[in-house]
């Protein structure tokens, strides 16, 4: 709901063509669309600048397939992320058309009309091939939300020569997201190689005391290359959107 | 060191004016100048977008007034953060001009040339009053760096009026910082009423589970609102550097 | 065993109608049954207002049917908790008519006598779909022990407007449980509402730095509205007891 | 800002006696006034039953000295919990008449008019003598909300006939306040003796392995007594509102 | 190999009868028996009090059972801990006979001479079902080092009368071994009763703040009750050894 | 109380000579003395075997002084632990003749009779130097017990012929305390030496990764010495007592 | 690429021989070969003294056998780590002649040349059987890197008497890698005992407040002998290569 | 003692020349000293190739001084870490010539040979300003071992060209010491460059989710440049004797 439809609705109930307590629901209730056990949320794109998004884990297939044909059917966007195999298998019946990442674990099926573009390109960059699937969510994401990506891929700190490479694509990019588990390096070295935006993204992949991308993320949080911020572990999906903000500003 | 000029070495290189060695040495050595107990990166503001700002914890006052004034002397800004007390007077009688902010535990004395402007207003909200010092180092490190801060004070998410109440400087700013300790749940607000850039920054300010920041940490890595970035605990420089790449891109 | 019981006890002491020992073991063992794995403690109701509730992670199908068989063999209500869907069809196959929710992994079997019935009503709200699983357990058991559960669903505070739509319910809920995962920021704002009772419930869904759980259990032992109280992670069974000593009081 | 306040708002809005940019205003900025560092939020007690009480931490005595005239200059209610011995000082010369308690570390102020009294007592219970702090905060946060407080002093289990012993006094209370440090074993008893609500405090007191109250807490969230619920860390306060909470439904 | 052996032997060199070199060997090799993989060590009996006990957790079935048969074959006593369902099937093939405990995942075959009878009797109480398999390896290892156990089963603190009526089966114990999950409190009161020692076992079992065993493992080692010791997680063995290192003094 | 004074109480309710309500108070009261702040338990001697032991960490030099004007008042055994330098002094100028131990932080008075001595000698044996002051309260209490104390000095494990050369004075031994710090090893030795009860102590001494004990805490619980028990960090006095159970068994 | 080399392509364009760009394209791209999901460091050897080892957690068997070929296409040695036990068939099917190691999980195919030899035996000394996977991996490394390995198995520190007697294939080692799991004690004792390099691995071997390796680690991070030094859990390649490192010196 | 010395000893005993029991005390007893309160290693030389270094932490000036003479009297070189400035002033006067370093927080007094030279150069790399006080440590005991020490300051990641200015330095160490606090990221960067040992010590300076150096540690233990190795963080004198273990090798 934009602002200037609220205004509206004041406005009716200033001159009494709309009742008070009418107005009190229109505000209140109509964006959201109750399924009983969610409640759809069709304006966030107004509010925040893109769609609703689903969140697959700990949601049955046929729950994420109820919301999704009721975001499709409206002509939205949709996308679904963090989509097992068999929800996969499902929502593909459902909604011929719809594109599976099986690396990345999305599913996407584009709206009516395009996503706003956002300005420049995202880079993407990898410490190593086991961070690609948190890569390939990011990306996805990236591309559903109207951005263009640009992969720089294995690219960890103790081969330096490997990142310093890259130096031009990464020097160019308007926002750079650096995903990386293990030793969580990679973004102080490309914070302090770049101007732009560095978004962290630690993985939870690495051996013993990663402790699941903790060390990572203790590593991004503390990164002696100032300006980088971090999302939490594995998010690929929240870096892009962090990401699409700043290129859509 | 621009990137022209290091084509202009190679290109020396290339037509016999400049030595192979030489020119090795004028790439790696040039832009660092060695004190002995620190390397001054008199070139980080070409590469990062910003200049190079001294940590002030776990120095003496004797290398802060070191550092300070070689950082001065070529005319480049400077900024020092976590000052103590005893620095901050040590500091002041050996840069007299120097603006000092207690309660950021900041000091700042502006370079020859005013840093380059930032585009937008950049907002700087607040959930309690005990956040106001990690603020404080936001402001000042924002001012330093050529952008317009603009403070919300005060609004936590018990009182969720009073956070509405200021969504207009919300929603019409470039990018919002948004600083809270105890349960950290403001951003999350603040990343579902904004289409901007939110950097989240937790306090070490509550009660015993607070773990020194530790919640607020946690709580802000898995904000409900997606795209909200996260720095580390108390870190308002940074969150204020990450400010600035996005303002400057 | 009710007070005025070990009265009567202790006066046929005083009479001589009954032997010190003899008395002695009518105090201490009478109201525990013992199975040998199990010591059922059919008096708890006496004492803590609520039945014996059999908690199945870690009992085999036998022991869960065996226990059960005892407790509803008095007339006893059973309630059975995190039940395994093995388990569950064990059960149902040994006392038909238990009532089963796969989703929220309980069993009931209402005794001879209702419940007694609670004052007013229990708001149940939840942030996310995927919090539903902890509601419903905490559903079952506020229905099991007499009282009225109004559910509140999909209200996360990244669209704020979602739970301000619901001010109404939450304002005239006697006792108000909220169950979040990730951020966990939900209590912080509802508590701020509502001048009930809130008993938050954090879960353990979220990206990997939820830690299981750990994160929204944090946020909400710190949450910045007074007098907010936390019960286990996923523990939807405590917080409905927890709701129905306030109801019952 | 009452309900009915709100209610004659949007009439006036609709009768026209009031213009809507008007109307938002009142709606949004009224119950908060700006001191420029806090921001009062006078009307919370409307919304939660209880006025704003100030956190003395992390705030300077001066700052808490402003805020407290200001809220007893409406002729509210002033209490102000974790204060410093300097603060104090400075507030009794401020504002003659408060009372002090300084092993509670709180400043209370009586308001024009008493609180709403609260239903039933409230028993206040620790297992050691050097909970005793986190205890008189809880019971001068009671006092000041309207209760009625019963102190039982120093019985932790390990030597059960102690708690035994006071069995009277805990099932008749209409809220149980346990506070405990060490292993916090304490509400697991109490809370299988008495059917009321049972709020568990963990202390920070200990030997190493207590982490600061990381075990006390751990133990009261892992409750054997079903339907005990938890605050903070030595947030004697957060029991005490939460109790109150309940006293006043 | 006992202390007069050695003694004999450095007699024995003395007298001429034995070169320095043999001694030497005799006295570091011997009583280990290398299988390549293990390091048998057979006179662990002598120093320690109890036979070397083979830890199945990691090994192989084929691994297991040639270290059981080396050890069967000299006639000593064989006991398996943390032996998994199909390591136990090949092993009771390879020596019939042998013991298996299902729930307590054990195997013993006695040795050819009983064991050394221990003094007194060491219960084993437990607070919930959940924790019967930790208390059936105690029991198991208790039989094996020849002592007698007599088990006080599902007297957790919630309903302190259940414990309370097991006083006297605590008191006269020569070892109380007290096996808790989720709050661990039980050691806490039981070591408020006896003046025996107290050897507490937390357990993995509970919901999600117990972090498998860290909640309990806490309140144990924090227990007000003076004296109690505290083992490993789920290590119903080591209490056991324990005990029995306590009634073989 | 003892408990053939219970048994008198119960006959004489028997046989009309005590009223009921009498013998219940007489049971439950009176062997607690309510100091307003405290709670004194002096009959624990008779249930746990030592007498209540004053904790003096969190305690005021005049309460602690109070408590113990109590117990030495009845002419019993008073023994302080975690006593800090000024109340050192308050509570000697107090009690004239009581003995402090400044390394242990102790401070003890004889009773007028002497503690039932134990069966033979505890060994208290350190890793280093730093643990000293943890073996002094362990020491301390083990005489204030009535148990005669051997001390072995910093013999860590990484000069394994210091511990080896100790050997007879540790097989001897009837119990053995093992205090580190750092990696906390030299349980794990001396259990696999001895064959009687090993208590291990971790201290908090050592390096950063150290975590304040957690480290040696951990090692300890991990001990692959079968049969080490353990108690919390620095926790000389709890040691001392678990040897005692023993020592008096 | 050897340094000489840069110093070659530097004289070229020095001499005009080769332009600028080109010269930068070969020093920063030639060595790594990009197979799109990974870029490979074919000159990792001439850098760091060892080739490109490849991780196979984490990588799909087709990307493992993908790699394997570019590697091994080359004639340089190929060594997989972390293997599967289905990549591990893809992988021999793919590559004939490669050598699986089932229990370390690895595999290798030897170069066209040899590797370079170490200097002196590297002993591998393990605390119990279950540490052997750990040490198989270790062993397969120091093999491929062209070191002489030595095994001593099973002589944890409970049997002290095992470790003495492999004091002289300790003491005569060039470097001693020691791995423990439960306590990780082993490293400080064979650290007293040895004046070569030690090198510790902990695993994740051990009841549950092991917390999967963690108490090992803190072990050997705080070990009493001084410059004992740790890789990561059961990381047995790493400790491998520090070896290598070593005796390549 | 030497092992030549021991055989003597066995031959002695062979011929009997020595008593055995004489033999036994002069193996077991002769090479520690006892003080009381410290049990002196004076042949731990010989067995691990450096002198007993006294950890000043945790003891007192009396302490240092009385073990400092004892060593310093036998013409041993004696080095004391984590000395207090208390202890320093009164070691000096006790030793005078002993050579105190204020910032690294040791005193050293060579003995009367000098030490044993290592074979060549340990690189002493650090990231950081803050990081010098680990490094002083460092390089004063690598010094008191007979090392040649060569430091490299300042060179942390985020300005990447200037650790690669040091790279003549890093590839021409025998050994590099790396100390880093923050991100912890700087010895992957270095363990990728060059093919000599890389040992990591994590410091405790940093913002707050550095954790006081958990951040780093765990960044260096999950180092994506195989075979770094770590010590505890802090711990410049640990890492300085690791990297003797291997100059001396």
């Amino acid at each position: 709901m934009r602002r200037d439809h609220v205004r509206d609705l004041l406005r009716q109930v200033a001159d009494g063509s709309l009742d008070a307590g009418a107005a009190l629901d229109a505000l209140a209730f109509e964006p959201a669309e109750s399924l009983g056990f969610a409640t759809i949320d069709h304006h966030r794109s107004l509010r925040q600048g893109f769609p609703e998004v689903v969140y697959g884990a700990g949601k049955t297939p046929a729950q994420i397939v109820e919301i999704g044909e009721r975001i499709a059917g409206r002509g939205d966007a949709l996308l679904v992320t963090r989509l097992s195999g068999d929800a996969a298998t499902v929502l593909a019946n459902a909604l011929p058309g719809i594109q599976l990442n099986a690396l990345g674990r999305t599913a996407y099926l584009p709206g009516r009309e395009p996503p706003l573009p956002g300005t420049g390109t995202v880079a993407v960059v990898t410490a190593g091939t086991s961070d690609l699937p948190v890569a390939e969510e990011a990306a996805v994401t990236l591309d559903a939300l109207g951005n263009c990506a640009a992969r720089v891929t294995d690219v960890g700190v103790a081969g330096i020569h490997r990142v310093l490479a890259h130096r031009e694509e990464l020097t160019t990019a308007a926002v750079v997201i650096v995903i990386a588990g293990m030793d969580g390096a990679l973004p102080s070295v490309v914070g302090g190689l770049v101007s732009a935006p560095v978004i962290a993204v630690p993985t939870s992949v690495g051996y013993g005391a990663s402790f699941s991308g903790l060390a990572p993320l203790l590593t991004m949080l503390n990164s002696c290359a100032a300006g980088v911020t971090v999302v939490n572990i594995d998010n690929g999906f929240g870096a892009a959107v962090a990401a699409s903000r700043i290129t859509h500003g």
